[in-house]
This record gives structure tokens, C-alpha cells and sequence, in this order.
């Protein structure tokens, strides 16, 4: 029996013992946890207790944005050594899948995610997980850092599906967490200028610390004529939609320029109203983001440079034994809060 | 004055003279037009007077599709000579506008397409066009091919955004002139087999005599189910909507398989439900295709290397004089006419 | 002990029994071996003793383009069931290298392949695989055309890693196996017609009998001439060297098209000279070849579809008692000779 | 007649009166010159009279990198106005070839390049230009930064064509100017840092000035060995060879990932030793680089928004009247200059 952050069910949580798996296969590392971030799909469990077809069914440990340090080592792992300080991929596929093999494992139907029922979460001292799926962190990034790569590979593969070319001019469509995480990949990924649009102040001003970051406030000004004078009329290179709202939809190709991508990172919950000619006049590309695949040793690697720095982003962060209050008062969802941390080990 | 088969008005056809400019730029050509092709957006020009914004407010003449022999070429003219058998390009743009600089001249703001109010159309003996935009065919193509590169140019279009990966399963979504083009193309272009699928069994017989091809009455049993057991399950790698019906985009995800592209070629008349989410946990890429840009010479090699052949599409071969009657027999919309084509010499 | 073709050493073949291991892990499929076709990889151990690095120390059984029926499935696989026909991909790598992750298992530098030491062939009656690797074929392709499979795979990955855009013009230099593979790779897979070239007039002959496939024999006329008058002097869009001679590299970027794009399939033995100025005048791109992946399932479309017909390319099949005579029988070099092809089962 | 900077012949320059054609036509634009950069093609001419085939036959004007305010506008002009501070690109190609049609004109082979003979250069007070190939300067732009936008998309073609994954590691071998440009490039357009290697200390000085830009003194470590530990024995994403010298090739793909990229930048002088073998074993894909297209506007978007600086390389600044002193002390290739610049406005 081991102690953990628990969701009974819908709106109930409990931070007490429960039996988890903790044997460690010849594939597999131990990690003992140091950080885990509350991430909205968390909180919507608590809040829901359930988002889409995932239902919580049975009691689940929540958490899966995680960094810890290697304990123990299976016998075939040759890249990680007991000491290792490590940031863990929540998503294991099939590795033998036909998805797997095209190293598009994210899009594996078979993946078992971390705090997705019926898959337990990792708010707990110490999990196993595949070798293959844990990232060393290099000195100079810090757990802290280290649980923020989960939500940062998100932002990294909507900016690699992009495409971007060197020097594009992107728009993120809603400033929260991914939006925010979008718009610094983005910005690191080769785009020399990011407009964010919201309806928040308070989340704009975060995002507009950031230099190469313009923060747009449809409240005050249309997005599309703000792009339109930006660009001369020509659109933006790339947008990203990362606010799920359906109103976003309307008109946004008209931000887009001729030949420009559009790539969508928000999942509205009901099915939303296409232009689907506004697209085919533009000759617009479409790309789609699910989670991540490859791309958490890429993420460390952009925050250990300094490209990326993610610390501003940590609101606040909590003691392991206060957890239940950090899943509170990320339930109020406070415009200002953009990343709650709870920390495992003193 | 030259004889043409002008739109009056909305309903109303004349073949008769009109004047027309017929001076030879130094970058121009003049061509003897020998065969057009009666394209649905003429046919809908007559019928309606008017596609979206594009209204008929003065006589045009009608006609882009279109093949002939070089009868004058401007000074500065070296790629082509007089009596060479050529077919042209219908849009040109700006040539010094940043969509052509970036080589997607198509999606320029300022083209300039034949039969699109105000300009005129190619139904009349002579035409005067850029060299650059004018195409050999060789001695094997015949006009009447010529006279289709046009069309096969946007199934073309939309096989090369797809990016299709040799060996790749398709579906073509409806089953008209461009749908049929698109199959054509997708599988010159690579695929190992095309699904195509719509109500009309004519429709789909036509399609369906070409090695490949693969005609689904949808009337009899849902595409969705057809693909799964084509696929065993997993879906296939591109899917070509073809039909412009909002109702093909129900379900449309469930056909496209894990990381599979989906390529939007009909333009509906109304905005269309979309479901972003179904698109988002396939991480489906989304193309659109506008026209054409940069492939009527791989068109041309195509049907000149007998990989492509669209002999079997023509249904019926009007002379000038009939014309009207051709654009009659047009506006009926027989399921078993693909495309009919008139004839200006003998 | 099971029977199966060992390669004592350089130069000596016995067919004998041997101890192989036929253990089924739980993802793994056992399959009765049918076909199985004589590469110039095993010819040459067999005459050299080595590959490079590669060096025959112990016996080693010979084989590894194979076909046959699944005779037993391990626990944990699903798409397969005794009595499907199959084939199978020879090398398996590591499936928890970052390589394999990425989706480019062919170079993880762990990956074990058939009848590359120390890994004995499927030269044998019955072998253990994982079902990962092992494709079902349709009824319609033959136990002859699977064993073709793994050849064509590697004109398969030249045709990939080209991006065709349909209606390329394609250059294959070098009539061999692999040469007349790529050829037929690149026509299925999007180009409108394909030049090969050679020394040798009874190999270009093979190859001149598929439509879309033009032979140009080097001792007659120059490459570079003709691919200058059949392309107006643009050049081709795509180059395939599949001759692995230092000679091919001379002036090769003198038949690439401006922009065009050079792929290096045949492994020259020793550094060759390469004029790195004339392919940045071109702004060409090159790319290379290594093997296959995740394109056996593709092979199969294309030949179960019929726009690959390999079935002209099997010059002779002998039975397994005669399968040394087979193996001299190649190691001549015969130039009407493309495959040799030893059946296990009458 | 204009006052000019002209190279009589090898070997000899004259600041000296010149009659250039300054018609300003339609599409045109007329620039009064601000600054002008040496470059190291301007410098050859002057010492050598000629570059590969391109030789000093008649006085030509040298200089390329430009940037100054319009003076004058043609009557198609429409993007451009009076008083707009601007810097050209220095190729205009046909407009209506091939090449251009495709998007690539920097292949199209009619290109005409300043100070490329015949074609005279900008060391002059007044230019005229086709407004497509001029571009505005933002206010927070310098003219001096503005001039270096030339060299600057060099590198930028270069981190296109590598198609950087945001994240990727880099090397860049050989830290001249457009070393140290692709670096930056590199950096800018995604990398998450790269390693610029060189013999010269006083060179990688300059260039590990800029955090992320890691220099590498080949005199004192292999490089080999550096980019093997720094990457875990894995390699690097993408090799940048800008060198031009045949000494980098030999092993350069030990330090390529398996599946990774080298993009060929530097022109050697005579054909290279080229290990085919080792390329195809890693299936890296090699791009390659010549001049820029489509890249002048995200250049001046990375200058602008601060995410390049390239300022510190402005080693030293010289009037119009000692041009000729600029350029013998340019032709000297002191290891701590890395961009002499002349400016004829005071």
C-alpha cells in the first residue's frame, strides 16, 4: 500500500493508501516523484468525473505531467542509471502496433494514459514506467521545469505539425495554458512573431511578458483586423486555435494568408460550423494536434538552452500533502493561475 | 468581330459576333481553338448567372477548358512555335505578386480566370494567352484529351496536396466529373487502390470500368462500413471529398485512418458541421485544393504515357454551331454524361 | 535438428540439418516457409564470405526474401490466424530504440536481420517471427510474388523517400534487380514514365517490356543526351542511381532538373567523387536508401492490385534439393537473369 | 553618369563616374543607396576577375547587399511608396520560366545577379529595381542591418531547407560569415542549440558570443567526438557544412543521426570525396543551397522582432570615398572581421 492523491469519483478526493503495481520489469525504470503539475484534463475528471467517453468508474490516482528520480532499473536498460533526473511521457502504446511502427504512437488506439480511467496517475511517491518513455533532465532543469514538459510538448507538436518556415508570422486563437505553451513553441520554433488573442487581460498580460509575444484583446479589437494591419492584408503564416471555443471558427480563415496553415489544438465538445470554402479559396492546410509523439527529449532540450523558459508559468506550488487544495483552487480556474505545482519530496 | 458563344444573360446563350482583343504581346501567344470542354461552373453561369460573388453583369463569352494549334507567337516567345498543338491554362496571375513569387499563383488574389465575369472565355476560333501558361501535347494526346487536362488538372491538384505515400489506400467521396478526376489521379499518382462513392449506380458504373477503381453505392452500404473491411479496421490513408455535400461530412473521420489525410475538393454552398474533435484524436492532416497551380505539363505527360486515359469520359462531341444545344443538354445533368465538348473546326 | 542451406564458409554450401531455435513468444507467429528468393546479398557471402563488416565466422543458413503459411500464433497476436499466407520482413530491430520510436526502424543500428551474421536465413521449412513483421497476403498474389515483396520493398522506400509529385519524370540508372524494382516503384508510385539506363541490351530488354519503362543503352548514346531532348532540356525530376558505381556519379546532376532531386539506392564499395558545386547550382536534393520500412504492407497493395506485376521478373524456380545448384546458378550473374527462387514446397 | 565603385579588371578598382541605366519602368522602383556590404564574391572578383565561368570581361560595379530609402515608383507599384526605407534582393529572374512559375527562382538559369558579370552591382548612389524584389524596413530596422539582410538569407535558406524540427540539434562546420549566419539562421528558425566548429579561435569567439551558439576549435578537439557526447552517441538532427572545404566530408556523417540531415552550403572549388555508403547506412538526406528565394520578408521579420541580431558582425564601417580601402582591407580575410560595410550617405 502506497499513499496517493485519489478521485474516488465525480467531485470526491482523498489523499490516502491504495495498492498499485510497483514491480519493475526488464523494460522499465522506478522514478521516485518529485513533481507533478495539476493539468486541466485532471481537474475536469474532479470537476466531471468524466470528459468524453473516459468515465471514472473506480477510484483513480490523478496526476500524469510528472518529474521524479530514478530508483531502480530494469535488467535490458542501458540510457537511464538509479540517480537520473527524469521527466516521464504519461502515454505507452503498443509498442508492436501498426501505429507504433509508424512512430505516430500517440494516435496508437491501444495507449494507456496515465489518470485516464481506468489507467491510474502518478500523484503518488513512486511509479514504474517503460525506460523508452522517461527523458533525462539535464542539471540546469529543474523538477519544477521537468513536470512542465508534458503540458510544453503539446504547444511542441502543434508548432511541429505547423510546419513552420523560418521567419512566419503566427496567431495562437485563447490564451490559456496550451495557448500560452503553443505560442512559446512556436516562438522557439522558428516563427519570428506570435499574436495571442483572448478575452482575459489578466491571461494576456502573462503571455505578453514574453518578448516576440503580442498579446490581442478581441474585447477591444477584432482579431482579423489586427492581423490584416499586421501582416499588410496577407494573413498570417500559421494559426493555431487553442481555445476549443467553437465562436473561434468564424472567419478564421480570414486571418489565414493564401497557401497558410491552420492547425487546431483546442477539442470543442460539440461539432462546430466550417467554412469549408473560405478554406478551399485560401488553399489552406489543416493540420491536427493529439498530445505528442517524439517530441519530450526535443522539449528539454529547448527549455535546457534557455530558448524556452516555462518558470514564469508556475503560479504556485503546493506540498504533497496539500494537494487536495491545489485541485481546489485549480477548479475555480482564477485567470491568473496559469500552472499549479505540487511537490512530492521537500 | 469574331463569332463566340456568348452569355447574355442569365438563361439566355447566342453564338454570335462579338469583338473580342486579338493583339499578340510579346510574352503571348495566339491560339486556333480547336475543342472545349463544357465545364459545370459554365453550365452554372448559364443556369444561375452567377457563382457566389462572381455575377454575369455584361455578355461573356463562356468556355475555359480548351485545346488548339498555336497560330502566332510574340517576340520574346522561345518554348513554343506556330502549328504546335498546345491546351492553356485558364487563371493567370500577377506575375509579380507574392503568391506567384512563392509558386502558388492559384491562390493570387488578382487572377484572371476565362469564363469568370468579367473575363471572357475560349468558345471562339481564336484566343490570344501567355506563352507561360500555353502547353505542348505531344502528337499522341489528342484535342479532345487536350481539351480535359483542364479538368483532370484539379484531380491532379488535389492528388498531389494529398501527399500520397506509393501504395496508399484512397476513398474519393462522390462520384462526378471531378470526383471520377480525382480517382484518376490519385491512382496514377500512386495510390494501390481507390474507393469512389455515391448514389447514382450510372455514375458509379462509369467509374468503375477502370482497373483500380473501386465504385461503393452508398445507397446499398454505408462507406464507413466498406472501408473497415477493406482496411480490416484501420481506415484509409487519404479521402478525397469530392461531392460538395455538407451531409459527406458526418462521420467522415471514421473512413481516415491514425495520421491519415483528409482532402477537401467540393466547395458546399453553406458553412458545414464539422467534427474537430473526431479530426483531432485521428491527428488528421486537412488539405483543400483551389484549381491548379504548376501541373498542367504532368497532366499532359500522364495522358501522353497512357497511365491516365479519359477517352472514355468524353460522352458526347458537339460542333460550334450546336453549342447551345451541348450547354442544353449540359443543364439536364444526365448521370451517365461526364463530359460533353464542342468542337470549333472540323 | 531441421533441414535448411547453410553457408559453411566462403565459397562452400551444404544442405543439412541444423540446430535453429522454434520457440513461439507470445507475439510471435511460426510460418511453413514456401518461397524463397536467391538475393545478391546472399550470393555474395556466399562467394566473398562477407559483407563489409560484415563477415561469415560460424555457418550461417542463407535466405531472407520469403514467403509462406502461419502455422502457429503466439498468445498476445490478433491480425494474424494459423493458415494465413504471408510474408515476412527480415530484419527486426529493437522496438524501444529512439529510432524504432521515431518510425525509422531500418536504422536502429541493433536491428537483427535474416542471413546477415550472426543471424542464420529462413532458408529452412519453418521459422518463428514476430507477427509485427509478418504481412498477410490476398489470395490473388502467390507465394512467388511474396517472396518478391522484400526486393521490391527497396524500390518501394526509393519511390518514398523520392516525394513524387505525380507526373514526374523519373531517370533510373542501372538495370539490375534493385534497378528494374525502383523502376516499377517509381511508374506505381506517381511517375508518368520512367528512363533506365545500362550497359547491358538483354537486361534493358526485361526491363523495356512494362509500359512507361524506356531503356537507354549507355554504349549508344549518352544519358545526359537523351534525358535533355526528352525533357526540352529541363531535365528529370527525380534520378534513382541503383548501379552502386562510382562511374554513375560523372556528370549526374547534369540530368536533374533545377530544384530536382537525386536518390542514392546502390552502395559503391569504395568513396566516390561527387561535384557538390553542380548539385547546389541545382539546389538539388539528395536523399538515400537504407533497406525499407513500414512499406511491405504498400508492396502487398500494389501487387494485389495489379499495377505491380513482378511475376516477368522470376526468371527460374528450383526446389529446395536443388537449391545449391540455384545459388551457382546467380552466383554466374546471368544477365537474363532478375530473380532465382527456391520453393520448400512443392 | 553616376558616380560608382568599379572594378576595372582584376586586381583594380576606381571610385569613378559610370553610365548606368536609371530608367525607373512600370514595376520598378528607384533607391537611393544607404549601405552596401563587401562581400566575399565581391572580393573575389576583385582579386581573381572572376568567380567559376563568371569572368571580368568589361568595368563592372561592384556590390550586392544593399538597403536605402525609394526615391521613385513605377505605375503598377502599389506596395511600395516614396520615402520607404528598403533592401533588394539581388537576383531578378524571368518571371515567366519554369523555375520562376515554381516558386524556385533562385535555380531559374536567366537569373541576373548583381556584380555578376556582365551584370553590374549597387556601389552607387541610385539603383533601379523591380519593386517584387525590394522590401520594406520597419522603423526599428537599420539601414546597416538592412544591408545584411543578403548574407542573412543565405543561412535562412539554409534552416529552410533543413526543414528544422523544432528542438533539433545542429552543427554548423566552418564559422565564416555564412557560417555564422546559418547559425543564427538555425537557431532562429527552431534548433535548440548548434555547434559551430572551426580552426580559427578569434572566428568562434565572435560566434559563441551568442547564447545557444556553442564554437567547437577543431585544432583542439575532433568534432566528432564532441557532437558524440553532447548527443549521447546519437548525432546531430541536421550538419550545416559551410566550409566549402572537400577536407569537411571526410566522416561527415559520423556525426549525422541515423535518419538525419546535412545541408551543403559551402562551394568547393574542385569535386569532393563523398562516402556514399556511410550516408545510405544512416538514410540522411542531403539539401542543398543556392542564394534564397521567398525568404528577404522573413529575414527582415527575424531582424525586427529581435530574435537575430546581427549587429555585433558589422566589424567596421567605411565611407563612399574609401570604398577601395574597405576592400583591400576586406581582400586581407582578417579572422576578426566578419562583415566590413560601405555607406554612402553620411
Amino acid at each position: 500500500m502506497v499513499q496517493a492523491l485519489v478521485l474516488e469519483k465525480k467531485g470526491e478526493l482523498s489523499l490516502r493508501d491504495i495498492d498499485l503495481p510497483l514491480e519493475v520489469g526488464p523494460d522499465d525504470v522506478k522514478i521516485a516523484i518529485d513533481t507533478v503539475g495539476v493539468c486541466g484534463s485532471d481537474v475536469h475528471y474532479y470537476t466531471h468525473g468524466a470528459i468524453g467517453s473516459f468515465v471514472v468508474r473506480e477510484p483513480m490516482v490523478l496526476g500524469h505531467e510528472a518529474a521524479g528520480t530514478i530508483v531502480a532499473v530494469g535488467t535490458n536498460v542501458k540510457n537511464l542509471k538509479v540517480g537520473d533526473r527524469v521527466c516521464m511521457e504519461p502515454g505507452v502504446p503498443n509498442m508492436n502496433s501498426r501505429a507504433t511502427k509508424l512512430g505516430i504512437y500517440n494516435v496508437d488506439p491501444d495507449v494507456r494514459f496515465w489518470a485516464t480511467p481506468p489507467v491510474h496517475g502518478v500523484l503518488t511517491p513512486e511509479v514504474v514506467h517503460p525506460a523508452a518513455f522517461t527523458y533525462k533532465l539535464p542539471d540546469n532543469v529543474s523538477f519544477a521545469e521537468g513536470a512542465m514538459v508534458e503540458p510544453f510538448a503539446v504547444g511542441l507538436q502543434a508548432a511541429t505539425r505547423a510546419r513552420i518556415t523560418p521567419g512566419d508570422v503566427a496567431v495562437v486563437i485563447g490564451c490559456g495554458p496550451i495557448g500560452i505553451m503553443t505560442a512559446l513553441a512556436a516562438l522557439a520554433g522558428g516563427c519570428s512573431r506570435v499574436y495571442i488573442s483572448d478575452l482575459s487581460a489578466p491571461k494576456l498580460a502573462i503571455a505578453g511578458q514574453y518578448p516576440g509575444i503580442h498579446p490581442v484583446n478581441i474585447t477591444e479589437t477584432p482579431l482579423a483586423e489586427v492581423i490584416a494591419r499586421e501582416t499588410e492584408g496577407w494573413g498570417a503564416d500559421v494559426v493555431f486555435e487553442a481555445s476549443g471555443s467553437p465562436r473561434a471558427y468564424e472567419g478564421i480563415f480570414d486571418i489565414v494568408r493564401p497557401g497558410g496553415t491552420l492547425v487546431l489544438i483546442g477539442m470543442p465538445v460539440e461539432t462546430t460550423k466550417f467554412d469549408v470554402a473560405a478554406a478551399i479559396i485560401k488553399e489552406a492546410r489543416i493540420e491536427t494536434v493529439f498530445r505528442y509523439a517524439n517530441n519530450f527529449d526535443r522539449a528539454v532540450n529547448l527549455i535546457a538552452s534557455g530558448k524556452v523558459d516555462l518558470k514564469p508559468l508556475i503560479s504556485e506550488t503546493f506540498d504533497f500533502a496539500r494537494s487536495i487544495e491545489a485541485f481546489d483552487r485549480a477548479a475555480k480556474g482564477l485567470a491568473t493561475d496559469v500552472k499549479l505545482q505540487i511537490r512530492l519530496r521537500g
